[in-house]
């Protein structure tokens, strides 16, 4: 059936009974508003909203499954290197009326899962049709302690650069199945003291200039360091994007017991320092081969 | 020049810089995630995603400037209807890499212009290029005392039925320009009971029913009474959409005292009793025509 013959109404009603949410919802999806408990105590509210687009993030092939958890995802990467925790998230499907609603059904299936993995509540949204391609925007809700949110603007020189994971060559997979790096954040900055962090959403050649120049620092990069997927090179790591791992700053004098302590607490998942930040006048390579640029 | 030219980067930097905001607001655009600081009090979070999308919502030769203020004022008609007010706003602009820089700009303009009305901070946002049409989706942020908030879901049978303004014919002109009506609904609430309220996006005879069904009540209009824009007929008012007035219910017993009050409060602007509720068992007129259906 396409969503032609059902209605927005009607489409509405089947997915939006099988969202659950937890007791801090008042007023969940169906209403104008939804209407959520603010977080308890001295923590900011933490906004961000991110989109993925046919033909851009994903093709028409992919599993919806996939598409909803990507979606999910992409916002919830920026969580991570906030160092927040998501609550409550709001979807927005723009597509054709000639799409298949099984497609659609799917696609919330991905995102639910997606949300349940961080108890996220979808708490609303919004569908319209299009002439064009698929579109979904997810705008996601939360906290983090004053002590603890991360910006990309505090790097200092002299920091140490680390990565998580692997990166390189996401694009063939692993793009459709990333999880965020919540968890790992949530540890650093529980335990350690982070100057700067950014999810590596668009390669390390674009993110790694963005957090230096929020930082105003420059930044050096050991290459032959940079940890890479099976089949990935350098190149590669740089940027093809869509790698969702951490880039963090932190100070050297905490480096050792830093890496030791991951090891520890996360033996499956590298931690790997790539370089530092360095003096922005002592910059030798500020022309890293481009990540993902949009509208280029 | 088109924003292939520009690309995301120099795009952002010149929008974002012109985004002011308010000491709530901890980290705006340009980061990771926005932090912000939450209601003081009592009071729910309250939190809306709407969007706008070429072809849909506005036509292509729309002038961008009011395309912004549309796409702004949209999920804050729904802020109206819950009387609840706006604080925070997220933007996702998808548009295709040959679009006009100018009309970007412009575009921001508009949603600057509307956000700025009603005291909203613009604290983030998301572009992707697309292969499609131009969409929007903004996402808002807000907050609504515990005591005020109004629902879809709690008319009463009696219940009087009013509208604010006239309606019909938005498409014409009215659905560029419109301006929620927040503080009427404010008023509203800090002055009356006020069992549910909707505001009036896809027509009166799509979202009348919504309100009766979600209240598990039923309606009658007196078709003679409704309030017609100039050159709109009965069925433009019930089936043309875009109205953004609201629609509400309240004991009958306040009825006098509520008009009476609005006249002097409102004098510009028309309230008008245009029906009542009644048991679903004794609907008499289920099959209104409708309104705007997505996807049909």
């Amino acid at each position: 059936m396409k969503l032609r013959q059902l209605g927005e109404d009607r489409l509405l009603d089947q997915l939006l009974h099988r969202l659950p949410f937890g007791k801090t919802v008042a007023v969940g999806a169906g209403d104008d508003c939804a209407l959520v408990a603010p977080p308890a105590g001295r923590n900011f509210l933490v906004l961000k909203t991110d989109c993925a687009v046919e033909g851009i993030h994903f093709l028409r092939r992919a599993n919806a499954l996939d598409v909803g958890w990507k979606a999910m995802m992409r916002p919830l990467s920026d969580f991570a290197a906030t160092s927040a925790l998501p609550q409550f998230a709001l979807i927005t499907l723009i597509a054709s009326k000639e799409t298949e609603v099984g497609w659609v059904r799917k696609f919330y299936r991905g995102l639910r899962k997606a949300a349940a993995r961080f108890k996220v509540s979808i708490v609303g949204g919004e569908t319209s049709s299009t002439r064009g391609p698929i579109a979904v925007s997810v705008s996601v809700v939360g906290f983090v302690e004053k002590n603890r949110w991360v910006s990309r603007r505090s790097g200092k020189v002299g920091d140490d650069l680390f990565v998580t994971g692997q990166l390189g060559g996401a694009i063939k997979r692993k793009h459709l199945h990333f999880v965020p790096r919540i968890a790992e954040s949530r540890w650093l900055t529980k335990n350690f003291s982070i100057h700067a962090m950014i999810d590596l959403s668009d390669g390390l050649g674009i993110d790694l200039p963005h957090l230096a120049h929020a930082s105003k620092v420059g930044f050096e990069i050991e290459m032959e360091n940079l940890p890479l997927n099976r089949g990935a090179k350098i190149g590669n790591a740089l940027s093809d994007g869509e790698d969702y791992e951490l880039l963090f700053a932190s100070s050297p004098r905490q480096s050792k017991r830093l890496l030791r302590s991951w090891r520890q607490k996360f033996p499956r998942l590298p931690l790997t320092r790539i370089g530092s930040l360095i003096p922005q006048s002592a910059v030798r390579n500020p022309q890293l081969p481009g990540g993902y640029v949009h509208f280029q």
